[in-house]
């Protein structure tokens, strides 16, 4: 009898627990009587005794022939005032968590999306791809089924090679190592080349993901200043380099995020060249390089004739966020970073290597670029012209080459951290310029994203955007 | 005259590199020369000017109304005589590279595949899974385009939660955080709780791939005893504590490969209780628990008051490991972990977590692993009364509780690298024991793969190797 009633006691708590922390929530249906009893090796009695206990406690609710719910509770506890499951480690405060609070905003659909920078998903063939991975899945199960090699599906890796047939120093097959994403080949690249302590030299402004990765590996950043229209100041770098002040680079020369500058060949070759002087590596943040506006550009990678590039690039940006597929051509740190992926994991998933060396082996993402750049550089011409018109004078905005970031630069009084907290409250979501290098300069400078067609409800979101900064 | 003479020179070096890194192989088509005119920003002739150069030299030929093809060199470069890319960089010998050359037969689809632990495909349910990944594609193309918050798809944490409803302490939804394979899980957990230089425990012997994260992250390693059929030695691991050698524990307490042994829910507890006294973390590799025989085992994470257990599992061993699609509960070192995967790869794919959601709440998923559990103890079974029919007198065999893993004692003087050799001539593929322990211990003992149906032909080349090692 004693026996029985503390197991009864022990499973109620257990399901009670369950419905607090919300893996069974108001309206969902319980497992059956028989299920809870298999599952909890108790008898049916028991779990009739639990279900009379919590019915009576209000938290659940029998209903003939279609069985136990969760009751929605009274008076709800609000998620913010939820006690910490564990007792909470100290952490440093950081500019990464300044940062996801402004990314944070992000998820609301209801906001209008001018803060991440993002092609809009309707100039994205969506239905075509996705018939295409289910082609790709039916005509070859086993294959999609298991692992692939830790360098990638070869298929996906001879196509990825061949992008480079026009690089002065072209890519080999057997250097690319495909990633779950560019975040990925970035992360594993500066695993491969620094360590805790050591300094990383980045453009400044630069992308906020580039921050958060070095804060989080305990990196310390070493901006360059860049060159309006032109890019990385590679007089500065010089300067830094023979100080021995850099033990690695991580730059972007296509498109670069924020300022949407193309660094020309010759600058690229010279970077390059700078660097192997100096034998210090640089990891080259490609991700914005299929969406340069004239056409395919050469990466500073074309010119590495000492591997001493460590190319980073995905289809993130330019087709799909949720395949999560990028890769890397490491050149003489191929070895190490080949390595660290195997011990991150594995490899990458098989069916998203599938769709893609389709996709590439077919034309059809080349084809979908062309459409891609034609509607990023339309959509950014018109966004200048409507901050040109409903912006402060003295606002000064910068002509992308390629991607669909705006970086605007407004009058030195105006505080952006201020317009980010102004737009949200109309329901608009910008970034303000300081989280786009660690010594959050930049304040009167923001970041909007002009991966949307413009409709008339977006000029007027734009025109609403420029009285707001009038204002202040 | 001398530019033109000078780009035609370019654009059919470039050519000629590709092909000779195979980026075009021999019968393959090159583009056309529109295309390359404009690749390579040249005129039409500069084009067919390359090519009458580059089929002089006989690596290419022209198929009128066909197009260009490249052709089978005459006397082909093997490919261990080519020189290297780029110089390399000097790096230590190690066990990994061992380990990894232990692992190469396994790509050769004709040798009987004794090494690796994985069940068989055939197995596993390959066309309703795959039918249902397009299934979910389909019906929300939308969600399967783009990011999923880091943390993972919120209906698969949703259902991942609930498989602790029997837990003593039950995982909370929100400590979930979803990753690539249970490898990713364990990787970013060492990364969040150790650091270079750190000791971490296992048990003696281990999973060789927890082995190669160690080494390559710097890692030391403390091996634990195991007390055959019970699990790891909690008065070895408590000497070892009480000393402060150990800064993080890597454990397996189910199903555990190879030794296969599942540790009593009584051990489990103290286990826990013993790591939470000193405040040591756990990392639980638990990626073999479904397949316990007797059906779903606690975790010693079940037992985590103090949440220092930090839970890691995929599907990769139960379901596909192609999706690469695992996760982790890190209790108090939620935040870190959250914060090294969104660095890692910001979050994982979306279509493979719409999948395991789907195939979660259908009940698929439990289905299929009743069935699977079926399939493993009869094949582990029957393998084990194969081993004592031909296996040499002295030889012992530890009965799995779960997974596919056979570890087979041999008699003291058996070397089983000399049965790995041998064993491979004859196209069988086995695991020799001494990668199972970072000292190369276990040099009699051997691991093999139970994951395949027993046909007559398993069962003869089970005799074969029988033979081979009585006659050492």
């Amino acid at each position: 009898m004693r026996q029985k009633s503390f197991l009864y006691e022990t499973v109620s708590g257990q399901l009670r627990e369950q419905i607090r922390r919300g893996s069974y929530v108001p309206g969902e249906k319980l497992p059956s009587v028989r299920q809870l009893s298999r599952i909890f090796d108790v008898s049916i009695n028991t779990i009739l005794q639990c279900f009379r206990q919590l019915e009576a406690e209000g938290l659940i609710k029998t209903y003939a022939r279609s069985g136990v719910f969760v009751v929605r509770p009274k008076t709800p506890a609000p998620l913010s005032t939820v006690t910490p499951l564990f007792p909470m480690l100290p952490v440093e405060v950081s500019l990464s968590e300044r940062i996801l609070n402004f990314m944070e905003p992000h998820i609301d659909q209801s906001i209008v999306p001018l803060g991440i920078a993002l092609p809009a998903q309707e100039l994205m063939p969506v239905n075509q791809v996705l018939q295409t991975y289910r082609d790709v899945t039916r005509a070859a199960p086993q294959e999609a089924w298991g692992y692939t090699h830790p360098h990638g599906y070869d298929r996906l890796n001879h196509q990825l090679a061949r992008r480079s047939l026009n690089y002065p120093v072209p890519i080999a097959e057997q250097d690319i190592v495909v990633t779950n994403g560019c975040m990925e080949a970035m992360e594993l690249a500066l695993r491969a080349v620094t360590r805790p302590g050591n300094t990383v030299a980045i453009e400044s402004p630069t992308y906020y993901g580039a921050l958060i990765v070095l804060e989080v590996m305990g990196r310390r950043a070493l901006q360059i200043p860049t060159i309006p229209g032109q890019g990385i100041s590679l007089s500065a770098l010089d300067q830094a380099l023979r100080r021995g002040q850099v033990d690695a680079c991580l730059f972007s020369t296509n498109a670069q995020n924020p300022l949407g500058f193309t660094m020309a060949n010759r600058q690229k070759q010279e970077l390059v060249q700078l660097l192997a002087r100096h034998q210090v590596p640089m990891i080259e943040n490609d991700i914005w390089g299929d969406t340069v506006f004239q056409g395919p550009a050469l990466p500073a990678k074309a010119f590495d004739e000492e591997g001493m590039v460590i190319y980073c690039n995905s289809f993130s940006k330019s087709l799909m966020p949720g395949l999560r597929l990028g890769w890397t051509a490491p050149g003489r740190f191929h070895r190490r970073i080949l390595e660290l992926k195997q011990v991150s994991n594995i490899t990458t998933a098989t069916p998203p290597q599938m769709l893609m060396s389709r996709l590439l082996e077919s034309g059809f993402y080349q084809r979908h670029l062309q459409k891609l750049r034609g509607s990023l550089r339309s959509q950014t011409a018109r966004m200048v012209e409507l901050i040109r018109a409903h912006f402060p004078s003295g606002t000064q905005v910068a002509e992308p080459t390629g991607g669909c970031a705006l970086w605007i630069t407004l009058p030195d009084h105006i505080d952006t951290e201020v317009v980010f907290h102004q737009a949200l409250k109309q329901r608009i979501h910008i970034f303000p310029g300081a989280v786009f290098s660690p010594g959050r300069d930049h304040h009167n400078c923001l970041r909007i994203n002009a991966g949307g067609p413009v409709t008339p409800e977006l000029e007027e979101t734009m025109a609403r955007l420029g009285e707001l900064t009038r204002r202040l």
